[in-house]
């Protein structure tokens, strides 16, 4: 029995999701269907560092499964590819031990959110990036990115949905990225909350606007209450980017 | 009664095509039924440069069209893009003169083909690039273009399907444009013929690869013969960029 480490980017526009479900395509459902197809009907289990939601995107989910299948590391790259559909690329399998879990081994997360700040929308990144068209104060947005790193209780960052009790996370880094029409927020942190990113743009955004001051963010996370922080900025403009098992990220 | 000229972008991805057709969805029909809307239920026809196949973008599509509405040029271009779907955007609309066709007035069309030429596909590009793995010989690309030029009898580069009797075409420019990991040929002719810039594109691609040298482009020409020239390159690289009613182009 060998356990495998798998790097996997997906384009997250046709899929109603990374978990699987009953109904609807999902990633872990496609790629599951491939290993059990290689496995000759044998189910296989996937189990990845966490879901990301309808249209959300991945270019680093790390997902992990046991197999008894001695197969090197290269070929189940060149085998997986060949048997998955061109929106899921494996970008790497790597054997690791045992101990290894996609989730629990995770240290770091870093996701990406992707803004096309001009005014004319682009069809051909249309579910690629969240279209902004207004006006936006970056040097307002980069102050406030400062409210938000360290250890806090985010619950005003979180969904209401969200289920888990314990709310805090620690945020290491949120940097704003500005190249031509193009805006990205990078965040990595400890972990993140259901819809805890899309949140934070949402914010970001509004302050960039000039509907908040940078230094509401302060107030916003003091507050504990989802109500009080901005929209949630849609799911085609957010990334999981990497995930990290050592302390500094690779 | 005045003539609308309008410019249009759109990824042809989920289209089955630029042209209007009993069964799925197209461009045109879509278009149309927008402006039937907005004309109370009166079918209008549109009038396009060319059809663009299934799968291939446009960035620069022209199109005219005749109304009794008076609406600013501007305001057209709101109303439109507001009721279109996301997939298609109008970039202009202005007012033209009534001998003004967006077919027979082009003096020259550009098309674009984009590929990404590294090893490992992108899942966000694969709809809108020809992912070409393997490696190519820029240089004779390059040389291989200069036989292009001018006026030639293009048989040997249209689809055997085509069934325009003069096939003499200019072609005016043709460049590649090679930046990072991408790869864009550009091509400016008088007029195309079927299938005509996605043969060019597949037969540079093998004058690349070394399958060819760049001078058999000459003796594939004189031919006058489909089966000469290489492999039609796949729909998804090619962008109808620009139709020039000007001798220069704008």
């Amino acid at each position: 029995m060998a356990r495998m480490k798998v790097t996997v980017a997906y384009d997250g526009t046709d899929f109603a999701g990374y978990q699987i479900q009953p109904m609807g395509r999902t990633v872990q459902g496609t790629i599951q269907s491939v290993l059990q197809k290689m496995h000759k009907g044998e189910a296989v289990n996937i189990s990845a560092s966490g879901r990301t939601d309808a249209g959300v995107h991945a270019t680093g989910q790390v997902f992990h499964f046991d197999t008894d299948l001695i197969i090197p590391a290269d070929a189940w790259s060149k085998a997986l590819n060949a048997m998955l559909p061109d929106d899921i690329y494996i970008k790497d399998v790597e054997e690791v031990s045992e101990s290894f879990h996609s989730r629990f081994s995770a240290r770091s997360k870093e996701y990406h959110y992707k803004l096309l700040i001009r005014k004319e929308p682009d069809v051909f990144q249309r579910n690629h990036m969240f279209h902004y068209p207004y006006p936006l104060n970056i040097s307002h947005i980069k102050k406030a990115c400062g409210y938000f790193l360290g250890t806090h209780d985010f619950t005003s960052f979180s969904s209401a949905r969200s289920e888990v009790a314990d709310k805090v996370r620690t945020i290491f880094a949120l940097e704003v990225l500005e190249e031509e029409e193009f805006l990205t927020f990078k965040i990595r942190g400890s972990g993140f909350l259901y819809n805890m990113v899309r949140i934070i743009a949402g914010t970001l955004l509004e302050v960039g606007q000039g509907k908040r001051k940078p230094e509401e963010i302060l107030t916003i996370i003091a507050g504990q209450d989802r109500a009080l922080a901005g929209k949630t900025a849609p799911a085609h403009g957010l990334y999981l980017h990497q995930v990290n098992y050592q302390d500094k990220p690779e």
